[in-house]
């Protein structure tokens, strides 16, 4: 799931989260200072430009991505371990790490972009966040039509006007995406065995 | 839509429709006769073979096959006056109709497959839906295998065990695929006003 910041995106991903138990989040690294409030290992994992480097070295990053001064990456390891349990993951990331996610991922990469129902209200909702300097807004600000134009490299499309509805919608995808047909596991048996007792 | 004779297609196809008023139902032409409770127009449109084969020669028919001793189309004339309308249209059609279907629409086309939950419920609502002579009850029956071989040719798979849970899962599906990038209309534009107000 991905988003110009502001869009909204990370209180879908929460929502998500805490509507549906099958979901692992997928806990970026970073370089950048943690805003207040924000929990390390549980909104990012903290880390040094030196663990940083040793982690894209060692290939323990499914994508990395640099976004002002800093870095951002998918640890490759929770991601392996939540899918051999049969769970989904969410990952909240930007285009960039989307592009090269879908390498990594092919088909199994389900891509939704959240878009703000309008101009100002991605402006507010970035004013009103309020734990970023100003400077910080205006970078992000921006950088909004950069991150915007990335809309027609996504599967799906949410226009995020009311959360709940948004969320609905998200939900919607990921209940389809889970009846594809070559995401069930154990179909061709379930059908094989049903044939036989015809 | 498809799946075997008895995996409860025509009920969901129903509520599907009942609940969802933007989507037209193709309505069917058949040489076959009418079931008790089956309304020309509404089931399907009873026409004679001359005209079945009239409307094959005039390439109105989007698909047509051959079932058991009757033949079953689709005609092109309300599907193009629906989708031009931007209304979806729900096709209630068996495997051979949906393999043509595809080749004629292409990505546009959402293939989705219903499965019984098991052999038995299929044969018992077989049974009990009491309209068919023993004799086609019994050829439904033994076509059951070749229908369900067909389910790896669906983008979608639903298991019919229960009817609201089945429906609730199709209709997820239809939210999904409206929520896709390359069906939502004016995105592009509805991106390019907003980046101009940023």
């Amino acid at each position: 799931m991905s988003s110009p910041s502001g869009a909204g995106k990370t209180t879908l991903s929460r929502k998500l989260l805490a509507d549906d138990k099958n979901i692992s989040l997928s806990v970026s690294v970073t370089t950048r200072k943690a805003r207040t409030g924000e929990v390390d290992g549980k909104d990012y994992h903290f880390i040094t430009k030196d663990r940083f480097e040793q982690m894209i070295a060692r290939r323990e990053l499914l994508e990395w991505a640099q976004v002002f001064d800093n870095l951002y990456g998918t640890p490759k390891a929770p991601v392996d371990a939540a899918l051999a349990e049969g769970r989904d993951v969410l990952f909240d990331i930007d285009w960039q790490g989307t592009q090269q996610l879908a390498q990594a991922m092919e088909d199994d990469l389900v891509r939704v972009f959240i878009l703000p129902p309008d101009a100002d209200s991605l402006r507010t909702r970035l004013i009103t966040r309020n734990q970023d300097s100003s400077t910080v807004v205006a970078k992000r600000m921006a950088e909004a039509p950069r991150e915007l134009s990335h809309w027609a490299e996504y599967d799906y499309v949410v226009v995020n006007a009311d959360v709940d509805r948004a969320l609905a919608q998200v939900v919607a995808i990921l209940t389809a995406e889970r009846l594809r047909r070559k995401r069930q596991i154990g179909l061709s048996e379930f059908v094989r065995e049903m044939t036989t007792k015809l």
